[in-house]
């Protein structure tokens, strides 16, 4: 069997629609992975922060990701976060993308002690694999301090790599610092390298990255694609100024509520709004004035 | 039905054995559930900090719960940790502990986005009551920021106090702050105040504290007991004292390994050391130290 190629591009971790009753929309879910898809994203990173994946129980994950490759959503154009505290459940949750032929997975680090040695986080990952047992497992870590608080250390990445260089694919560093994320460029070669924000994404491309995953890449993918497209030509700077423009004018607020704002204007449908607690949706004051500085910042939009 | 009483005294959050595999030891568990009980724990934090709750998959926890209660431990006496980031997975184990007929649970707050609101946090801690629908719960609440990083704001306790005033019971607070537990007990008249640490266990009951739930009470639950039974005798300084003495010995290692070091010594069996990753065993060397310190502040151990 090939092995499925590492991911490039610009990925999208998908937000998840919910009903009043806070329940997954399955047929709301498969449409915007269809537009974003359309739109040019090259990868669908279902389950990430901005998915509220933590939100979701366990059974949800399972079920949602079926419904989605049931759908005729191709499993290798997906990469679902499948990280858990506990071992057993990211095991679950990891062996069971891999056997639907995801191209990759998205592992956050167990988040929930602080302050945990390199070798227990190593120790947990080698267990992973090990009970995976599936050669076709791609993995891509996640490193994002800012939330999970617990992070990816190089050193982590240097006993994977040596134990698994066919499994290792790749990392997503959400640390949102440029130095950071130069280093781990400099320093694996050999991985997928994705800043969490099209911010850094030519930068990224202009040191070896393979591309970016990133929140607003749900309302602007085109924008954030056309970076990675052109990224070689004399545009690559304007259209990166342009695609860093919408992501400054929703920074300003609580990302995951403010991209689901937008895709309720996207879609044309109010229930994007929908956020599970302990999240909460934007005041609708604050939304108006969102939609505008999006709108100012070139992001074009469907009248409401 | 004859509503379960608010909890009282030393509870204990059992450590969790783990077989060389990783899996749980019921068999391990359910004796050093009696063997607390024996020693005076007036009740059970099963599933809690200490218990590595976080690193135990969803059915792990139902399915050990079950187990405990079927060896005849009486469910009265059990807290079990019922939290979790999803409110489906804290939905599903709460009910399955209320139906069991458990004293009580306690629920960390969902844990992986940081810096939310109190009104998300709120909202949260409603549909869960909401939708467990069940009389019979009685809800203690899991303040300890050093490791959820989220913390129980007081609006919270406020408005759940005020909708489910039969429901919410009390809070463990794990800050280490005594300013904070003198503030819950000064406010909070009705509900039972726990500091997470037997080191305020006394400071406490002079406040109208309802006892403490600590991780060291695995390892030393007469002493701790001997506390709260003599708190209001000339003894109750002296008696604080040696408590703390073994607390502060332990203290200067990692918990968790720690104490299931000492319950190897105290239960005669090498298996109880170990931890599931990303937490790692003590070094021997450490543990040899670590035996020995305890020791010196006065706590009994079996030779080896």
């Amino acid at each position: 069997m090939m092995a499925n190629p590492p991911f490039r591009g610009v990925l999208v971790p998908v937000a998840t629609p919910f009903r009043e009753d806070l329940s997954p929309d399955t047929k709301a879910l498969v449409g915007h992975c269809r537009w974003l898809l359309d739109q040019g994203a090259d990868g669908l990173a279902l389950f990430g922060t901005t998915s509220e994946a933590n939100s979701l129980g366990l059974d949800e994950r399972l079920e949602l990701l079926e419904a989605v490759v049931a759908a005729g959503i191709p499993a290798a154009r997906l990469m679902p976060g499948t990280g858990a505290c506990a071992l057993p459940d990211a095991v679950r949750l990891t062996a069971h993308a891999a056997g639907l032929g995801c191209g990759g997975v998205l592992m956050l680090p167990p988040f929930y002690y602080k302050g945990v040695g390199e070798a227990g986080l190593t120790a947990f990952f080698i267990e992973l694999v090990e009970r995976v047992g599936d050669a076709r497992l791609r993995l891509y870590l996640y490193h994002i301090p800012p939330i999970a608080q617990v992070g990816i250390p190089f050193g982590l990445l240097d006993e994977l790599a040596r134990r698994f260089p066919d499994t290792l694919a790749g990392i997503k560093d959400s640390s949102g610092d440029w130095e950071h994320t130069a280093s781990l460029l400099a320093e694996y070669p050999q991985l997928a390298v994705f800043p969490g924000s099209e911010t850094l994404l030519l930068d990224g491309l202009r040191h070896g990255g393979a591309g970016c995953i990133t929140a607003t890449g749900n309302i602007n993918p085109a924008g954030i694609r056309a970076v990675f497209t052109q990224w070689e030509t004399d545009e690559a700077d304007t259209l990166q100024a342009h695609a860093s423009a919408v992501r400054r004018a929703v920074q300003g607020h609580p990302m995951i509520p403010a991209v689901k704002a937008i895709l309720a204007r996207i879609h044309g449908d109010a229930g994007w709004r929908q956020v599970r607690p302990p999240l909460q949706e934007l005041d609708r004051s604050v939304e108006v004035e969102l939609l505008s500085a999006v709108t100012a910042a070139g992001l074009e939009l469907p009248a409401a």
